[in-house]
């Protein structure tokens, strides 16, 4: 029997904050609103809390119960986050799974379709409650209202990325998150655009000049008015296309998260 | 006169949790606890509230009073802080620079020296009050005690990094944190060793068996022990050599820090 | 009728070496050797030659083409190859996909399985013929063979990565390349190892030492012993435990390839 | 005396194109064409080769070489060339730096200076014959010539980057590329730009519409033109703002290169 070190009592009284694995590569089966499920690749991290008197946690056992993760819903993360505090002896438990999502995009005149990419996270906790953040990345168009307004013609326009954070008690749909970000944008951007599509997101686009300050606002306004959204955080950052940094803004709403972990996310 | 668009009223009744730049690149000078000052290159954010009646902010001032930061210090730090707050009519200003400070390592047999990398980020935020966050990234060694134990002979072992925050009202140099983030550790890395290093550095780590989580709890033992420093985070990811993925643990000082901004880094 | 601009005359008299799209992203479909097929998601980079006379290319042929792309094969990506040539009047055409593929790995001895993830890229080109590169990046686990030497006990070890590229005419599967470089480390690595296993990579790692030098040597062997394979270049990198940098070592076969393109990939 | 296992005799026959250290971060001063010198930080890459016969190459004495690295120069970085092949015994030898280079840009109208960031790289190669490789990306703003001609009004935009890559026999600054680079765009892009600058910039651009196409064409009639140099590949990648991809161009001076190796950077 090879002897269990992790399992060693500790004396120096550190209660650590989690413990677990990250940079892990794993196919996953999420649910798609059009197509009932889609296949793609995530990104993980798993971890749990460690009291003050156990030396280690033990690895191998993220591994193990990530195996059973079927087709990614609420009600199955929630299983893997019971069975990770139950395996590793645990109070508290998380799971965070990044990954690519894509909606078919139809152009706006043409209606020719293609794949657009959003980039999303699902990030799951529990201790006593379980709580589940939602998180999309939609690419969007912004042109600039000041620069259209001081010049006899034209106007500096760009992507821009608008990261929609949400916690819910019900599901809201990746698509429907995508659909708020995008009505806040000057235009959104697609995958496949033909003459006359070029023509009508280049008219649009003009048509609804929006600062970054504009977007969040407008996308704020969205969640807002959703019942089954309980916190939000949204933020546009604008790859500039005269300068060579971005500009951003950020509206968080008010009311205090229950996350177990301090911070939701990187600063931006 | 050309229009002022971002200064036009605003109805939405949205106030900002900030707006700014980012992703902006700028020479720097930080002070060098044994050279006096070290020239680097950082990454540059720097953001402000924005009251709900006001349409936008005005992105160039950003650029224009980074112009004015001389060598970083606190002192430095608070009076652009000051003054962006004066040039956006603001009441909350933030300014977090990103960069890689040269340390000069000598090897622990050959006393060899050369440079060894650290990321470090400070980030300097104003309301009613100054607070300045520090944070340091330092590359160490890690040789797993479980695999040490129960094998006939070797472990495995491989490069982490250690990141160390920390809230401070006094100076508590970068030299100082990465002295103690590489006490904790199985061994500092080096950027420069010769056989006799080499030898020493292997038997070294391998007489100092450390998980992560045995880190992270030194660390933080040293940080508990010194009175200049108010709040801490410490997170340890090692590379694991024999998965795909890393291992991770962290530990923060249970006081709430009073950072204006909910999240002080990424989750990790 | 709208303008087509891209149809102009040019009158500069710069043939272009290529022109296209890339960092589009894409869910696909790819050949697995034991499941038959897999699911997962590329990152697409698709471009022809432009003549000296013509202003420029339609680049939304290239994501209308790319949806006809099914399952991948060399016949599915020549066939997209000769639509691209085709489509947008060009004698020369190219499609890369990178992706992760994930491989079901057993443990040593527990024989637990879970899945391990390369980075793979293939690159189909067509002039007059048809060339196919593939390439494949495996983690695996190094041992440094000085260290060993020289030490009393232990020896640093770290991950490395093995990329290993080759152009072929006869099908040639990532699991035959992978294994080939997993042979020549000093032990792969694998997504979920319990304590007998752990025991077990430890001691077989110890047994085998190898610089990045001497892997890349045992890995061109087994390429060079391989008919189907026409050309190879072998580059391993490991993450030094004992540095803040890495080493590398290189190998490439001879004779010169066919590409189209001087340069297939980094420099590394 | 410790072994040398590195210097063992090699049966395998296998020789290598390179051996050498990466991702290695050094703080370096490089010439500046206005202010004689500027402080940066550079990520560099060092190798030679290894004959078949010789187990193994001393990695330590890269990083002893690289500390006699005084400004850099043409001639400096021969010398450490020199010194490379002479102390690992290797008949070719090759460094790599790349580093944020940052020139003062004065806004087109208010004249505001403010620091833009170019990324550069230098490689130099030494077989019988020295060679350096110069590669600057100049971040631009292009404006599509087929949106402005098909649209009523307003034209997309965007942020892209030129990367010009060049075989010199004389000294060429790198100012000297980004003015090149900036002169084939739809306009340069400046740090800082105050209102009546952005009426300036929007309408320029506007007056001037660019396909990536277009762009490196441009550049490559200067680089053309310009007798010191021998060889230039032109790449022009632009963040599409309507597209969540990129679109891209490319140039190659059909002369050979005489590298020592074959791939002079990545494939774009």
């Amino acid at each position: 029997m090879l002897k269990d070190v992790q399992g060693e009592r500790d004396i120096r009284k550190v209660p650590l904050k989690h413990v677990g694995i990250k940079n892990l590569h794993w196919p996953i089966i999420v649910k798609d609103k059009i197509k009932g499920i889609q296949h793609t690749v995530a990104e993980v991290t798993m971890a749990v809390d460690l009291p003050h008197d156990l030396r280690g946690t033990h690895m191998s056992r993220f591994v193990e119960c990530l195996q059973d993760l079927g087709a990614v819903s609420p009600v199955a993360l929630e299983s893997i986050l019971d069975t990770l505090k139950d395996k590793l002896v645990a109070e508290k438990s998380m799971l965070e799974i990044e990954f690519p999502y894509f909606i078919t995009k139809a152009a706006p005149v043409s209606k020719q379709e293609a794949f657009l990419d959003l980039h999303c996270r699902y990030r799951a906790e529990k201790a006593a409650n379980f709580e589940l953040y939602v998180c999309v990345e939609v690419p969007i168009h912004t042109l600039c209202p000041c620069s259209k307004e001081i010049s006899r013609y034209g106007a500096h326009n760009q992507r821009a990325v608008a990261k929609v954070e949400i916690r819910a008690e019900e599901l809201v749909w990746i698509e429907e998150l995508a659909e708020m970000a995008e009505a806040g944008a000057s235009s959104p951007i697609y995958p496949l655009l033909k003459r006359p599509d070029e023509k009508f997101v280049t008219e649009h686009a003009y048509e609804n000049p929006r600062f970054v300050e504009d977007v969040v606002r407008e996308i704020a306004l969205s969640l807002e008015h959703d019942d089954r959204i309980k916190w939000y955080k949204v933020t546009v950052e604008s790859i500039e296309s005269i300068h060579n940094h971005s500009a951003f803004a950020c509206v968080e709403k008010s009311a205090e998260s229950n996350s177990l972990y301090a911070d939701k996310g990187e600063y931006l």
